[in-house]
Parts: structure tokens; C-alpha cells; sequence
């Protein structure tokens, strides 16, 4: 995640700024300030403050932030002023529920393609799509132009997935699977994995 | 997630260290070096034994670590060389597949208790367990001794339900729903959201 001079961690905290500002939206406030935001999610004012900078004035001294403005500038900052196409493989339990998921459509993304291996489940309807053969991947999302995919295959297939999708031309990857995928250098890999959050917490428990 | 000395970042680090060591191991391999562990992750090998250091020599110079005490001096280190038993609230689709996740036991936790707030789900049976009433939380995690739940309830919920597990004792919190939680500070909170994970990677797509 290099190649740009603002820092990932940085570009790590946009998403969660942007998702309290939507939260304090939906309850009709206007106004907010980095001391407010801070506050919400336990990050101080000054490092708000300092993230923002990275990208220019957001606000007047003293008067803060007009919420739907920084709303906004987050979501071109992010690309999410548009909505990004997203192939899902595998459809067990966890690709199931992301198929179910009604978070994706307001925040720039949908699922536009889904994927299995098995052949019972291919040609299937799941929500409004159908699920296609995991070997057809490449060739489709290179059609479509579809650059992020979500794997929710398991541990086992999950490196051969993500080999097919970095085929296909895919630049950016959720992995559900617990295992750290090889990709190269200029395709992004984001993981989710409740154990490492829960063992990144354990260590301060008595 | 402050009171100690290394740097939360670092502590975060050490589960996804833990789970590729375990990934090689499952291989038979005995033996790994920074150099190694560092190109599996996309981490440099300097930052890893930088990591390290903050706990004592985990090897020697030159002979690489030992993947199996390794994986020990980690386990200790993140508390999870014993079993954390884990109370899940919310058995919708995320919950339900949190419950047939075979990925915790070996890793340090297991789903001991679950709570949902839906009359025609409550008392019926979830794998091995039974799903409880979430009203009496408090007095159950308490009793039980239970510090870390996951939370796969409603947005719109997710914070009452927060309430009650810090009611109940409760020092860890997984939080499913796309919100920020709003708890004390001696109780630990992380996230799983899908959409900040994406989002965080649309920002380097062109």
C-alpha cells in the first residue's frame, strides 16, 4: 500500500470518520467539529485535525464542519462518490449473509457478480443474481471491469480464488479466509478475520 | 488501548504473525526468519524483528526462530494459551455464521453463551447452545465470567446491547454493526465492517 505520500493509516481512518458522520446525519445534525468526532471515536481532535490537513481545508477555525460538505469531500477522496461492481466467491455461510447485507448499496459498492466451485450451487439464484463457475472468473470480471472481489471461499481454495481474480485484472481484495493471501505488489489485500481481532484484544484482558 | 508500554499497532500485528506461523507449520515446516515471515506478509523483515524485540529474544542471530516455540512465546504473550469463552448477541445471518465457524476453538475462544432479543428465537437450540433472552445478559456473562462478546445485532441495536455487556462485566467487544460504540474506557471495542475495508482500497483505484 504504498505508492502515495499520505499515509495508509491515514486513508485507514477516512472510512470510519465518514461512517460516525453518517450516523450524526441521519439524526438531521449539520454541524460537527473534531473535538465532537473525536470524542465518538475515541481518536484526539489534533490527529482528526492533522488527517484531515492531508487534504485541504475542510472547515473554518472555530466554526467546524459542515457534516454533509465533509461527507462529501470523504467520499470523493475515498471514490465513492459512484458505486464500484463486486464479485463474492464462494456462497457458504459467510458469502450468504454478505449477499443478504444491506450496507454495501449506500456506501459505493454492489454485489454484482457471485461465484462457487460447487457444482450443486452453480446456475442457483441467490437475491437477484445467479451463481456462476469460479473458472469462468477471469474472463468475466475482465468483461465487466470489475476490480474488487470479496473471497469467502474456504481456507483451502482461498489462494487459488485470489490467483483467478488477480487473472481477471481484480486490484483490490476482501479476504475472509484466514489464511494471508500472495498477490502482487499493485493489488490490495484487506482481511477479515474475527480471531486476530479478538487475539489483538486479549492481550489486555486480566 | 493505552496503559502499556508497546505500541497498540505492534499487539495488532502479532495475530497475523501467529496465524502465518500456523499456516507453516500445518506444513511441517520447522524453522522461519523475519526475511521469510516478512515476504508472506508484506511486512519488512526489520519491522518484524523490531516487533519481537519488544518481548525478549525470540531467537538467534542468523538460525532463524523456531516456528513452534514461536507460536508458544505469541500465545502467551496475546493470553490466548488457554480457552476465552465468547458470548455471541444476535442470531441472524452474520450470528448464525459465526456459530458454525470452526475457526475459533484452536484459536484461543468459544462461543459459551448466545443472546438474541426475538421471542420465537429464544430457547430454541444453535449448534450445542441454547439462544437466551438478551434482558438477562448482565447477570449471565457475570456469573459466568464471560469478558468478550460479539456483537451481530442491528445497527439500530447495537449499542443497547453494548450497554448490557458492560453492565455485565464484559471487557471486549467485537462489534458487527456498522456503528461506533459508545463504552468506558477500560472496555476494548474492534470493528468488523466490510464497507470500511473496501473503502479503504477504493482510495488507491484508478
Amino acid at each position: 500500500m504504498a505508492s502515495t505520500e499520505i499515509p495508509d493509516i491515514v486513508i485507514g481512518r477516512l472510512p470510519v470518520y465518514l461512517r460516525a458522520l453518517s450516523v450524526m446525519a441521519t439524526t438531521g445534525q449539520e454541524i460537527t467539529s473534531s473535538h465532537e468526532l473525536g470524542e465518538k471515536l475515541g481518536i484526539s481532535s489534533a490527529q482528526i485535525r492533522k488527517d484531515f490537513s492531508h487534504f485541504g481545508e475542510f472547515g473554518k477555525q472555530g466554526t467546524g464542519y459542515r457534516i454533509s460538505y465533509l461527507q462529501d469531500q470523504l467520499r470523493r477522496i475515498l471514490k465513492i462518490d459512484r458505486e464500484w461492481p463486486v464479485a463474492l466467491i464462494g456462497i457458504g455461510d459467510v458469502g450468504q449473509a454478505l449477499v443478504r447485507y444491506n450496507g454495501f448499496r449506500d456506501r459505493g459498492f454492489r454485489i454484482a457478480l457471485v461465484f462457487d466451485t460447487d457444482p450443486e450451487k452453480i446456475g442457483q439464484p441467490i437475491g437477484d443474481l445467479a451463481i456462476q463457475d469460479v473458472a469462468t472468473l477471469p474472463d468475466v470480471v475482465r468483461e465487466q471491469n470489475v476490480q474488487i472481489a470479496m473471497i469467502a471461499a474456504p481456507a483451502k481454495a482461498a489462494q487459488d480464488v485470489a490467483d483467478l481474480c488477480v487473472k481477471g485484472g481484480v486490484r483490490a481484495i476482501l479476504n475472509y479466509a484466514p489464511i494471508n493471501l500472495a498477490v502482487p505488489e499493485n493489488v490490495y489485500v484487506q482481511y477479515i478475520d474475527p480471531v486476530t481481532h479478538l487475539q489483538r484484544m486479549t492481550y489486555y484482558l486480566a
